[in-house]
């Protein structure tokens, strides 16, 4: 089980806002990414270094439902949790909240590749993203 | 029936790619949203004229299946249509292709805006978007 | 005199590097703004707030030197200073290291709106930005 | 002497509006790098395959005067020219206009690079960009 339940904490960049006045839907893709990162690195798979180490995890699948707004001046909570959906294949949930008001929940499918090419065997660390027993 | 079938020729911006060699998974909803553009304006409906009139249409929703790749040097076509939900909603779909090999697949649901709030009330212009016997 | 001393601690998003490995050319233009949103901020001139009022600071020149690489992985910080430099415009310089080493310096000239046209009477709280006894 | 003149020819992007309803002043670096590599490939000097030979251009230096704003629903053009600074550096000039009326100014300042090291040898082919009698 995935011990980390810390919210990642973003301001609103006044260059993600759109002439509608809010922030654009892709900019949602980007912030997703960045509590990917802090989820992974929080329960002890660092990214960064996991590339060096010749691991990558592609996107394979994105979805977005826009419940609401965001705008500059305001501060985004996301919250993320990781399933495994098969052998090669897992997915990010993302839950994202304006103080406390839910405005848009996501989700990204990956794969993990090693050297280039998927694999199933993932490391030790990585394991303990899901959100299941061992 | 919408005529337009028309792909969007767009080229791989340097800025676009990420440090995997490969363009950034959050491009692909803006490079959607240059599509929708066109096939709006090529069916009559000019998206920048139609917020002047007080029309908007945010994103309720995303999804984008990546298939493979796409890279710096390349230029990408993107296949439009479009399709009504229900009273309130329609949904955009897109085809990307590079040198007509398939790479991604996306979809954006819709409302249409009139002064702030929802309208079930489409312009005329703004029907024959759809591919359907209006 | 600004008093706000406190660096804007900025953690580099995977979707701002590209192909090249580091962070792109134009990312920091964006980073610059955040710097600059928190100055504003901790000086008495919340800029999401000066917009409702009816004031805005376009931006009127963009400079940027870049003398070393960022990458995914590493956290950023930009030091904010602001000066006038006539009755209409003022500039705003960025110093952004990593670890305490300096990658990049730039800076922004921008002249104050109020109501869609440039002003030369700043309010008082803006004044506090400078760098010059008032 | 670079032969090519064709500016390059851009349709402004709804992602690339922000909040005050014109085009974000950081997507500037962007459209230049794309002026840019179509200036260097009209040239005979294909960027993604100088890439692939080892070759870099990595920016030194940007810098942007903003003249006037461009919107979403105009197409700009970017007429580009570049010439060498000493023997490492060589700069590229931006000058971009919307319907033949100037909007901004820009340039960039690069050296080469060869398997990660400034070098003075410019490729042949390269040596073209420049508006000089080599």
């Amino acid at each position: 089980m995935a011990e980390k339940q810390t919210p990642t904490h973003i301001e609103v960049r006044y260059a993600e806002t759109d002439q509608m006045g809010i922030v654009h839907h892709s900019v949602y893709a980007v912030w997703f990414e960045q509590a990917r990162t802090q989820f992974f690195r929080e329960n002890g798979a660092d990214y960064a270094e996991m590339e060096r180490e010749g691991y990558g995890c592609p996107v394979l699948e994105l979805g977005v439902q826009y419940k609401g707004p965001t705008h500059y001046g305001e501060f985004v909570d996301i919250e993320t949790s990781a399933t495994r959906v098969d052998k090669l294949r897992f997915r990010v949930d993302y839950k994202l909240t304006v103080n406390g008001k839910l405005c848009t929940t996501g989700f990204t499918v990956h794969c993990l590749m090693k050297d280039g090419r998927p694999t199933r065997e993932m490391p030790e660390k990585f394991l303990k993203l899901f959100n299941e027993t061992v």
